[in-house]
């Protein structure tokens, strides 16, 4: 027969949104707290209408469809409610890494055309500069700017007209705001600086971000009434899709200005956290002073990721009570796309085996419909026999839609109906995938994703370098750091210093971006057709690595290292390791 | 700016559907067991691949997209595999009640145009019942038969030539299948029972499926590894999508073939079940004989729907090791549309007040986009005072695609953005919603509405009573007034008096709502889901309607009438009418 075509009706094919996930907490859970932030709570029902105002009051702004909406903040309480607020008035979300330097700023700034900049009062050099560097530009518009001042401790800090907290109460909790009509409509856009040099936007869609936060929720097991403690920056995919995730769970989000781990343990005890995510950098602040002597009250869920986190890391801070789950992600997938999921059978193994076992990235989530390791070449699935190397592709309604004005990019991203991550990984025997190099060029120093030729870029610039690389090194608190290597133009000269090759970098980018140890050598190991063998540099690296833990900075203290594997030809006059603040 | 339209494309756009779980299934969970049954095992993998096997033998009988793939049969393997592998076959599932007569078996196939028609071993005779019926109309094609034998114990029972396991073992793994290009089309077509009127069918979207399935997985928090015992049919709305769902989760079915109280502890302790569904029934059949005093080695939990579990129930299910979550759903919402949330701050209550609470039907699930109680007139929210009655209305991608060639109840069941669901509740301050009838239950007693449920609660409080139920007697008066029929604990010495029962009403609720007539009898009449046929009471209870016009009460005077359609072989031995106030 030929089945009826049934008509969709408003009724029972609704647009799939993250973003719906607030009005039903509205109505479900209403009474009960959304934010806590210092002395600040806010409860559901306030959390709605607070981003109803703050919706409408962006549409009186002139904000419109597919406009985007900048902001530079930490995990405060705004930096939340525009998750909602920003794509409830039709516009996309655009969340800056607060890290970035002010040249970085302005790039996403411009590529995005962002209509409207929401500025912590915390950012506001950073934004100043960002805003400077865009008006020196001709034929860029400038954004809109509105600082979001501490809503716990005003200071007053002001950049420009608007301020958030006069906007929201400006704004008409009644007011029309512009149905949702295509759930392919973007929602946020979220840039990367991951394997190329320029950041890339990456586009999530209101379906992909919808699923992304049910199909994690799901694979973390976050049951009802969770107390979500913000580590995680926001602006990192969104939280990866826990800003939502917390509304659909009628769940507290517990906002802390900074990670550090006084706080930490603080929120813990005050609020009963129950989750909370971080990169494997965390552990390590977590464990510092008499960090790992503390032994929680009850468990907390720990979702990490962006690097694989070390066996003795893990061992070291579930036994304080932290229960880590392991997943991998990229900005692309919308956050983690594969997730150790545990099984009962490894509770009887012993703790190095059972660290192996979880070090491992996993299996994909639901929202996934696959993931494969498959050889680039013949797009054929490698193996499942935990050597066969091979890239991770992956396939579902959660990858992103694409990058934004980036034709090229998306080009090499999607090929033979998969997404290519760029990282090199096996399948082992049972399914469970795992990452055996990242995208070569990408250095993970506390869960950020330094890319080695934007440091490079900025070496090449100097003007008594002739040549330069930069790899990773590993390091016992960052996981990785950057490692430069360098040859000056006058090689017998030797006219350049590593202060100097430090100062010129420390003007051109980011502080996390900054190398560690800058080698000055006379030549870079290169292949015939000339490419640099990085094989080589990081194993030099790898020798050259501080062997401590480097202390937590005090003053200015700068932390010396033992230098591994240094030869006497060698023209390494001076190694040194800096700690990031 | 007007942002770039992106396309969507296959690496990210990929048709929800939870047939894909099973893929997954196979390649995360591969040597896991997905099912068992007697003696019989089975992986994921050989689950993933029988399946294969099957919908390329369904592809080679000739089965076509659209195309009704019929089933008969209790919780089996069989039963399971064909919510895969008939829409893997791009054909539409089309599980019906076993319960059945021949008749409705009959209108089933010939209203769906089955095109094959699975039937298990022991409902051979029903099957060839109902397709000698369909022989005998005119113009009606007559489905291919296949019968499913007990894979554990064989029976050689065969209706035709075709037996289930033959055309897995004929079926090729390697086959292509057609990919599903729209998770609009149709995955599976469900029956309603027919208490109204003549059985609808349910079709539900892929997408639709794909929803309700991760969303009540997160409702219910099934964590990973489960070991799920099917109790529920799975003819019911797909076992509440618990058949997809436990692929999702790389869980275990337990299938049984009847769900006996023995039948079930067994299964329980030998397979440390972790999760089960059923209706409020299977509580008293739990409670039966020694049921009440056993006490489980681990909880179950247990997820319940299809009428609020009376509190004493809950309580003494509750006391052997069930933990139960009540859930409100309707085949049209793709089962459990509601689910009564625990709040962690109820533990503190006490037993009647917790169990109170429990037995609301509670908060939308996630793929909801909402649910509401709406005045039906007006289509107004009502307010939240857990007193004002109105319609029950959902809307969301988990509601139905749509009644099959039933335009009629279409146009009645989808109404202002809407989908009616014909149940009356109301919303308490909290956001809860409970039920208080069937709108067709609703009793209207001058003017009054009297929701036959609270009057039932009231009766199932009175300690001589096991079983009560409550319907609507015209009344030339009043209009209708409640008619009780309760059933004593002891049968046979028939303790309970209706001065009691009255006594015990009077005390217990309005006056108006008081019943004019209490009939004692041996059992309700109850249809194959364990639901009390109101139907057949009203019929009853229509007989036993006063045919004068009561006299307008004075004072303590009561009214005697008639009693219409008495018959002497039946157990009603006292029949009665009290005047209301």
């Amino acid at each position: 027969m030929v089945m009826e075509q049934l008509p969709k009706r408003p009724a029972n094919y609704v647009p799939l949104s993250p973003v719906g996930f607030l009005p039903r907490a509205n109505a479900v859970y209403g009474d009960r707290t959304s934010v806590i932030y210092g002395r600040v709570r806010f409860t559901w029902s306030q959390t709605y209408h607070r981003c109803r105002r703050l919706a409408s009051a962006l549409l009186a702004l002139g904000v419109r469809k597919n406009d985007v909406v900048s902001v530079l903040a930490p995990n405060v309480p705004a930096m939340y409610e525009m998750h909602f607020a920003v794509p409830m008035a039709g516009a996309v979300l655009n969340t800056i890494n607060t890290r970035l330097d002010a040249n970085a700023v302005a790039t996403i700034l411009r590529h995005s055309e962002a209509k409207l900049f929401f500025v912590d009062c915390e950012h506001v050099r950073l934004a100043g500069d960002a805003l400077q560097i865009l008006a020196r530009q001709r034929g860029v518009p400038v954004p809109l700017v509105a600082v979001i001042d501490d809503i716990d401790a005003p200071t007053g800090v002001r950049l420009g007209e608007l301020e958030y907290e006069a906007l929201v109460a400006r704004g008409d909790p009644a007011a029309d705001l512009p149905p949702l009509q295509d759930e392919w409509d973007a929602v946020t856009l979220n840039y990367t600086s991951g394997t190329t040099s320029a950041p890339k936007g990456v586009l999530y869609s209101h379906r992909g971000a919808y699923l992304s936060t049910t199909s994690l929720l799901l694979q973390w097991g976050v049951g009802t009434e969770p107390v979500y403690l913000w580590t995680l920056p926001m602006f990192h995919c969104n939280g990866w899709t826990f800003t939502w995730g917390m509304a659909a769970r009628g769940g507290v989000n517990v906002c802390i200005r900074d990670a550090r781990p006084d706080d930490i343990y603080r929120a813990i005890a005050r609020h009963r956290v129950t989750h909370m995510c971080c990169a494997p950098v965390v552990f390590s602040i977590l464990l510092e002073g008499d960090g790992a002597s503390k032994r929680l009250d009850a468990p907390v869920h720990v979702l990490t990721g962006g690097a694989p986190p070390p066996a003795a890391l893990l061992e070291r801070v579930e036994r304080v009570g932290f229960k880590v789950t392991h997943a991998y992600g990229l900005t692309e997938a919308t956050g983690p796309a594969l997730a150790c999921e545990w099984r009962d059978q490894w509770d009887r193994l012993q703790h190095p085996e059972r660290a192996r076992l979880k070090a491992r990235q996993g299996v994909s989530v639901l929202s996934l419909a696959d993931a494969d390791v498959k050889n680039a070449d013949t797009m054929l699935s490698v193996p499942r026999d935990g050597k066969t190397v091979g890239e991770i592709v992956l396939r579902g309604s959660s990858v992103m839609k694409g990058y934004l004005n980036n034709p090229d990019a998306n080009d090499k991203a999607f090929r033979g109906g998969w997404f290519l991550t760029g990282d090199v990984g096996v399948v082992h025997q049972d399914g469970y995938i795992e990452i055996k190099d990242r995208s070569k060029d990408v250095i993970i120093s506390g869960g950020e994703n330094i890319c080695s030729k934007e440091v490079e870029e900025v070496l090449f610039r100097h003007p008594a370098l002739a040549d330069a690389a930069v790899v990773a090194m590993p390091h016992p608190r960052w996981g990785e750091t950057p490692c430069a290597f360098v040859v000056p133009r006058d090689a017998k000269a030797a006219t350049v210093s590593e202060d100097d090759v430090l100062a010129f970098c420390r003007k051109g980018m980011a502080r996390f971006m900054v190398p560690k140890k800058v080698v000055i050598t006379d030549a870079l190991p290169r292949n015939a057709l000339g490419k640099v063998e990085k094989v080589k540099l990081r194993e030099r690296a790898r020798k050259l690595a501080p062997t401590v833990p480097a202390q937590r900075p005090k003053g200015k203290t700068t932390t010396t290292t033992t230098v591994g594997g240094r030869r006497d030809d060698q023209p390494v006059a001076h190694i040194m390791a800096v700690s990031r603040l």
